[in-house]
């Protein structure tokens, strides 16, 4: 078993905020992908959509200021039944992002590819939450021939 | 076990600029740390150096335009043992790395920091080998208050 790890720490924000950016779909498309609908409550399927295709994450759980956690109903096969969560604090001038894909079965290289993005990803979410502008799909950052 | 995997892809480059900028003390003070230096040959330690202490990597394994392997000697005590590679392949019009720490004892929250610094220095390398400029310490990419 795999997982992709990140942690990443914004400032000039609150729990509660990042909170928001990961529970409404206009935080979502501020900072992942502009092209984001459907219901980010309990038991909703949130679909995200990119150039190449997309995912739909089903909310498993959502803890106001806490805690959020998708599940994988429908994109690419690797991403399939795979989780994600996002696990949220206070700590120093900061607030702290624990992020962690888990599931994979196999760590294909497209794996290493998505733990990339999900790193510039996750860098937009912040700036977003400090600066006002994140850098979501299609304005974001190209790291490879994958895009 | 818990593994951070990466993948870039750089324009303008080729496999043996990559593996340039990745063994010798000018190319790898350009993109990871300006405080580097020691024998970057098979067999050698290359040492080095952050605001908040460093790394010592032994080179395992050398292969040109094709991989790099360290094995880390000294350094923060969750670093000590973990090996660092790296694998150079072209694709399309793109010098990809795959890039790979492995031999993390546990996923603490030190691995989740460690996993994005290395997204942040790895799009560093890109940006050298692209533009002629890269983002190493101390003028590397702030994530937290981990720095």
């Amino acid at each position: 078993m795999v997982d992709i790890l990140h942690r990443i720490g914004v400032t000039s924000s609150s729990p509660e905020a990042v909170y928001a950016a990961l529970t409404t779909v206009d935080g979502l498309a501020g900072w992942w992908t502009e092209e984001t609908d459907g219901d980010p409550g309990v038991g909703g399927v949130v679909r995200f959509r990119f150039d190449a295709g997309g995912f739909d994450m089903k909310v498993m759980e959502s803890e106001p200021a806490e805690r959020v956690r998708w599940e994988v109903v429908d994109g690419p096969e690797e991403w399939i039944g795979t989780r994600v969560g996002f696990d949220i604090k206070r700590e120093d001038d900061f607030t702290i992002v624990l992020f962690r894909h888990e599931g994979w079965r196999e760590p294909v290289e497209f794996m290493y590819h998505c733990s990339t993005k999900w790193a510039t990803f996750l860098l937009s979410l912040k700036r977003m939450l400090e600066t006002g502008t994140g850098e979501p799909a299609p304005r974001d950052v190209r790291i490879s021939n994958w895009h």
